[in-house]
């Protein structure tokens, strides 16, 4: 099968791969469409170590399952971190924290960009026929997005401030927007500040910012500049969430951190069911993020094109 | 009056400072009693700068109080933030974060290392004939080790580990495991492993603690490597309470912080109220900390020796 293979920090197009064979509650799937997202483009940088087929973000279909016949034919989506069910972080309900975990793309399973892959059951989840494929392939960083919802209380009159309006940063405001917050998001780049205005979300310049204001900051931009910004806009006693992976230590004045009593949260994946009935109600829109789709024998060209300036989500189709 | 003054990094012990004259909504308070602080420390180095009467853990009696002369006698303890009532920040409750505040000893007011001190009336609170001077001067450290209640929900099921066992971590200590929590705190001397015996709470070695199971880490020393092992000894989706102030920058993994979902938490000052409750029900014991008492004329004395190993708590006496 056709397929995107990382091996030494170096990205291919194969078409020989052999399609993969599913195991004991697993099932194969054809993949119907699937995203580009940061963190592909951080492995290829080798911020963590992978070789095989990248992406995790995809909609698909059932085409094999050997423990669930009836399932064949379902349209899905999936939940990437696939868990033992047996440590103790999987025993407390932690199933994306799992101790053995491996990940769709990005630990040790092969990913997305691909005709085909496997995945459990128990981690494909059924989507609506009335969400297209084009909007279903935006669960996976919907969910993500949904996880600051999952981690902490926003509160319908906080004041929360959205660092960073790329990819990750448009999906956090769409959801945050429905909490009736004071929603306000750091954008520089005129399609940024037009996508935040076609939901009626308020953008500011960096520049503009009313410092120690802000009860919640979302940062998503993985850069030091992001979390100084966020730093100096959250209030005594707010909170900072860390939405994005950073590249390297970053230096921190821990004694204004207690002085000024901040909480700092990380956050990555999570909950998919919530994600799909935003998506199925229409209250989020990621259609909006989608600039190219590239057929995935032309992928390597749509590698090439997303870290151009401006570029939102590029999808892999398959036919 | 006698004070110990801090002025360039060099604290002096004087006798002819003018007693204070509280201004209206203030009361002048005779100290009876008052402790050394690893802040007060702190101050002497020039991590903040601060020049003035130094202290701020006290206990005495309100001998003027114009507004209020039914207070007069009253036995005290001070809550030491001052706070101007109308910003933004104390509009919103948060009066310890006021951000125009004066801090007792620490910022802009003069403090306790004093025969008399002036605070306003609604900062000192009335202590009860049951609690003795030596008990009652540990008040304002043990609201602020309850800070941590206030901040974050401990469960009875909770693993938690306090990293560091000095002065602060022993009153943590004491009051975690009011909780019922699963409590263990990292002690490396003798003398503290002892103490925190006394109240049945287990010590454990910094070389044995299991890695990535604890819910709470307390990090109590203020230094990077008591930060490096809180930061080993958290579960995914853990928390980090920041209960030390640190000199200079931490260098931090902040991906990793993102891909466990830690949470990190800043910690300074606490309520009064219940802090004063459990001295009087005795369910805190910290006259167990103290090791020596020394009249304020030899306080410098008492500096000399507070930074000798195995000391917990100098208090320094009025007659």
């Amino acid at each position: 099968m056709q397929a995107l293979w990382l091996e030494n920090n170096q990205l291919t197009y194969q078409d020989n791969i052999p399609i993969p064979k599913p195991r004991q509650g697993e099932a194969l799937v054809h993949v119907n469409l699937a995203g580009i997202c940061a963190t592909d483009l951080e492995l290829i940088k080798g911020y963590y170590p992978y070789t095989g087929i990248l992406g995790h973000e995809f909609v698909g279909e059932i085409v094999q399952a050997i423990d669930a016949p009836e399932r064949v034919g379902e349209r899905v989506v999936g939940e990437i971190n696939i868990a033992c069910g047996l440590c103790d972080t999987c025993l407390r309900g932690h199933f994306t924290h799992c101790e053995r975990r491996t990940v769709l793309g990005i630990i040790n399973q092969a990913g997305a960009f691909a005709e085909y892959l496997c995945l459990p059951l128990k981690n494909l989840i059924s989507v609506s026929e009335s969400i297209p494929d084009e909007v279903a392939v935006f669960t996976e960083p919907l969910a993500a997005a949904l996880e600051i919802q999952e981690q902490i209380t926003i509160f319908p009159t906080n004041r929360v401030l959205v660092v960073g309006a790329g990819r990750l940063g448009q999906l956090i405001a769409q959801t945050l927007v429905l909490t009736g917050c004071h929603l306000q998001v750091v954008a520089r780049h005129e399609k940024q500040r037009q996508l935040l205005a076609t939901r009626q979300i308020g953008w500011v310049d960096e520049n503009a910012i009313s410092q120690h204001t802000f009860d919640i900051v979302i940062e998503a931009t993985g850069s030091v500049e992001g979390f100084a910004l966020a730093r100096q806009a959250v209030r005594p006693r707010g909170t900072i969430v860390l939405k994005s992976t950073y590249k390297g230590d970053i230096s921190v004045n821990f004694s204004s951190l207690v002085v000024d009593e901040i909480r700092l949260i990380g956050s990555r994946c999570g909950p998919f069911a919530p994600a799909l009935r935003l998506l199925e109600n229409r209250l989020v829109e990621p259609t909006l993020l989608i600039d190219y789709r590239y057929p995935l024998s032309e992928g390597l060209q749509a590698f090439g094109r997303i870290e151009q300036p401006g570029i939102f989500k590029i999808l892999l189709f398959l036919t």
